[in-house]
This record gives C-alpha cells, sequence and structure tokens, in this order.
C-alpha cells in the first residue's frame, strides 16, 4: 500500500452530478482518478477521460491514497464504507466525506473511522456542481488539521476557496447545515412570493429582478446583523421587530386571501410575537436567534 | 390653490425614520418642503433645515400639490387621510401613499381617493432609509401613469431607481409584498441558523462571512427559477426535490436535538413533502411554487 500518500492518485466513491463534477475537476489537474458508483453505468464520461472504472466500492479504494466519497447522506456513506471488505481496504487511507448530513452524524463517523484505523476528514460543499473545478467553488472542512494539510494538493484540483474550520470533526457539516438553512428557507420564501405574484397577477419574470435586488441588499444586512448578535445588541430603532410583524401579518393575510398557504411566514410571525411577548418590543428582529432555543 | 401643480413643492405626512428621510432627500433638491407628523416634536430637524412645520394635516395638505405620506400603513394613513377637512384640503391634489401595506388596501385605498376627487398614486420604498436620495434606493409606484409623469420631477428627487408598475393601483404594493415575504422569510432563516450555530459553537461573526456568501450566489439562481416557474419546467435533474427535503430533515433533526424551534422549516419541509406526495418526485424544489394555492 506504497501509494497511500501518493498525493497523485484519488478514488471517488458516489457519481452523481456532484461526484463525476469532483472527478473531473481531479481528471482535469491531471491525477490519476479511480471511479465507482453503486448503480453501475455512471463512470462512461469519466472512463472515456481516462479514470478507472473500478469494479467495486474495495477496489476503488484500494487504488488510492485519498478517497473522497460524495453521496446523498450518510446513511448512504455507511452502507459503502461500513463493509468488511473496505474496511480492510480503508486502514491507513484516508476518507474525506463531502456527503451532506448533520454534524452528529458527521461526528458518528468520526468515531468509527477513529476505531477502524482510518483517516477521516469531514467536508461540505457550499456551490453548486457548475462551480467545481472552478475559483467560484466553496469547500468546508473540519477535523485533523495535520491531514488536511497533507491532502491539500489533491484537494486543491477542486478549485475554488477551501477553509479548515477547525479540529471537531463535526464543524464543517454545522457551518453547511447552517448555511443550507439560510439558503432552503429563503427559497421557501421565494415559491411563497412567486405564488403570490402569479396571483397578482405578475409573472416570475417580471418579480425576478426585483428579487435579485433583494437578493443583492442581504450581504452588508447579514454581516451587520451577526455583531448584534454576537454581542447582544439588537438595536431596533430603524427597524423594530413590530414593524416587522406588521410586515409578516401583511404577507399571511395578501396570501391566505388568495388561498395560499402561508404557514412559513405564520411560523415565522409567530416567533416574532413571541420576542415582542417575552419583552422585545423595542428591539429589532434578530432578537429571535437568541430565544428559538429558549423555553 | 394655485400651487397644487407646483413641482417645488411637496409635503410630507409621517415623520417616523423613513419619512423624515424623505423628507431630508426633498429639501436637498431644493423643493419646498411642509411637513407633520401626528405625535409633535418630530420635525425640529427638518425645520431647522428650512422646512415648514404644519400644525395639522390639512395645513400641511394645503401648503403643496403633492403630498407624500409614509406612515406605518394603512389603518394608520386612514386615520390621517379621511379627516373631513383633510378631504376638503386634499381635493385635486395629489396624494403618493408610501406607507406598506397590502395590495388589497391599496386598491380600495384608489376607489376611496377617485370617490373624493383625490388624485392617487401608490407607492413602496424597497430599500432602508440610509438608501433615500442616493442611487442606491428603490422605488416602485401604480396607478396612473399620467399622473405618475406629472409628479416624477419632484419624486425623482428621492433618487435612485423608480419603477412605474403600470395602472393597477395594487400592483406596487403585490411586489411590495411578494418582495418583503422573500426578505423577511430568509430573515427568519437566517434567525435559525445563528440560533443553530450557536448551539454548535459558532459565533454569528464565524458564520457571516460563510452566511454573505450563500447571499451572493442567490441572485443568478432566482433568475434561473423564476424561468422555470413561468415555463412551468421544474428540471430536478441537478437538483430534486427529495434532496431538498433530505437537506431540511437534516436542518430539523439538528435544530430540535439542540431544543431549538424548528417550525420555520418544518413548514417548508411540509411544503415539499406535499409536491412529492402529488407526485413531483423529479422535480426541482420550485414546483412548491405551483402548489402552494392549490388544493
Amino acid at each position: 500500500m506504497s501509494t497511500y500518500t501518493d498525493q497523485s492518485a484519488v478514488t471517488v466513491l458516489g457519481l452523481g452530478p456532484m461526484g463525476q463534477a469532483l472527478a473531473a475537476a481531479f481528471l482535469d489537474a491531471g491525477l490519476r482518478v479511480a471511479v465507482w458508483n453503486r448503480t453501475p453505468g455512471r463512470d462512461g464520461e469519466l472512463v472515456s477521460r481516462g479514470a478507472v472504472g473500478a469494479g467495486s466500492a474495495a477496489e476503488a479504494v484500494a487504488a488510492s491514497g485519498l478517497v473522497v466519497v460524495c453521496v446523498v447522506n450518510y446513511d448512504a456513506s455507511d452502507d459503502i464504507l461500513r463493509q468488511d471488505a473496505v474496511v480492510d481496504a480503508l486502514k491507513g487511507r484516508t476518507v474525506v466525506n463531502l456527503s451532506a448530513d448533520t454534524p452528529e452524524r458527521a461526528r458518528e463517523t468520526g468515531e468509527w473511522a477513529a476505531r477502524h484505523g482510518v483517516r477521516y476528514l469531514d467536508g461540505a460543499i457550499m456551490t453548486p456542481t457548475t462551480t467545481i473545478g472552478t475559483p467560484d467553488a466553496v469547500f468546508l472542512y473540519s477535523g485533523s488539521e495535520e491531514l488536511y494539510r497533507e491532502h491539500r494538493p489533491a484537494l486543491d484540483a477542486l478549485g475554488g476557496t477551501r477553509t479548515h474550520l477547525g479540529e471537531d470533526i463535526g464543524r464543517a457539516a454545522a457551518y453547511d447545515i447552517a448555511l443550507l438553512d439560510i439558503f432552503w428557507t429563503a427559497m421557501a420564501g421565494y415559491a411563497h412570493a412567486l405564488a403570490m405574484a402569479r396571483a397578482e397577477g405578475i409573472t416570475a419574470r417580471e418579480l425576478a429582478p426585483f428579487a435579485q435586488g433583494i437578493g443583492a441588499i442581504l450581504p452588508p444586512l447579514l454581516a451587520e446583523f451577526a455583531d448584534d448578535v454576537d454581542d447582544g445588541t439588537y438595536s431596533g430603532e430603524l427597524n423594530p421587530i413590530t414593524s416587522t410583524v406588521s410586515t409578516m401579518a401583511h404577507v399571511i393575510h395578501t396570501s391566505e386571501a388568495h388561498g395560499i398557504d402561508a404557514g412559513v411566514m405564520r411560523a415565522a410571525e409567530g416567533q416574532a410575537r413571541r420576542a415582542i411577548g417575552l419583552g422585545h418590543a423595542a428591539d429589532g428582529y434578530l432578537r429571535v436567534a437568541e430565544l428559538l432555543g429558549r423555553r
């Protein structure tokens, strides 16, 4: 197993759209790439570009010192990694699990890896498949910094910005979950806004440029609110939570007057009203962040 | 009342932070400005800069041909505008209501204005007070285009981009509600993400740069999804709704394992699961937009 610190070979397990993009980026960087997917037939394009299509996960693992896993979640990665033949092949090798799941599952997998002599890093991919191998990709990693440094030359082939968040193996997943929370909650708001717009005779294409404007004003506000949350200041001077609740009530009323499910905004409004009920009427909306976990 | 088409005079009713910013921008542009606020004592700075502090709403209205109203909602603007003395003073004058409320209330106010010989435009301000008078401000208007054109010279003094959305008086409010829906739902996601991050030992300032990254990738995706929604295509090839639901479940699990209220994401997940239940498992998440109003 003299290849296992060979930075010029990498195995990719899981060939969904993201796994294929990862394998393609490794090939583009001139690495030797072995690939495997549970359902056969996904490796054609990669093999035509020089990847080795392995007949089994264990065979794929044996081909490289670095094994990148990208499947739908940790149930799926457990199914692959926790077979006897694969565990045997993994001993002394490094697994970088880029599948998405909870911090809890990442930590549990880290413990499993330690028990079985598998070197383990957890990671998260924050950008779409089309960004992989480009400067726009964003990768988060956590776990042993030494191990991360050892494999950086190969991981750098994936492009974009790469951040090692710390030794806590669950930290990449924790960031991932928090960021996906923002993304998909925003998307839920967008889906609902498009439904309301349609009911008002406004097409999605008509609304989109203004929605993009909203998207553009978010980043500086997110930073400003982060300061509020860390400092425990939640100034409502310019925009108190009572004003937010008033807006939310307008959204709910308009939605339900059109027969459109306003459940997401109803939940958000309830949280904001609770903050007011707890004595925070003069604060800004982000006070809610402090209260969501408080009984 | 020969001044009532005088483009060099404007009245601002309502001197909250936004009303004050509007009046200040009119003063900066060299217009004669009359101001009034229900609660006295809010006009000091504006008067010191040359504004006329009126003793009553009717007196303020009589001072200008163009009356800009900016109060908390239409209950508040009704309280001001629908007094006999004010209605008398408004006859033949133009009201531009920049207060926020529902499209329904805007249309109802338009009907009231028509019955009372008041010329009426509805508007919405999409950006914070600090943008007023700067290129970053975004204003939406709806109602008579002729009336809008007549008052553009004065309204242009507020800066930024100004869009007349059509003759339907409710259209500016409809856009406003849809855009505020996106904004506040995204903020609800951010508040929840910050609560989860804190429970995982991640500060808001640590998360913020990555949250800003999420904010930055939204605009192009919003345009792409708008095409999907208008065209009735909802390709889930790269990211099917089943994958979105899996992510949402991870968020909910992590949140509730920390005792953090996941109500907003639970509502969003329920909507997405319903889309799957209705046979759209292979579609992208935005299929939800089409189903929210369907029983």
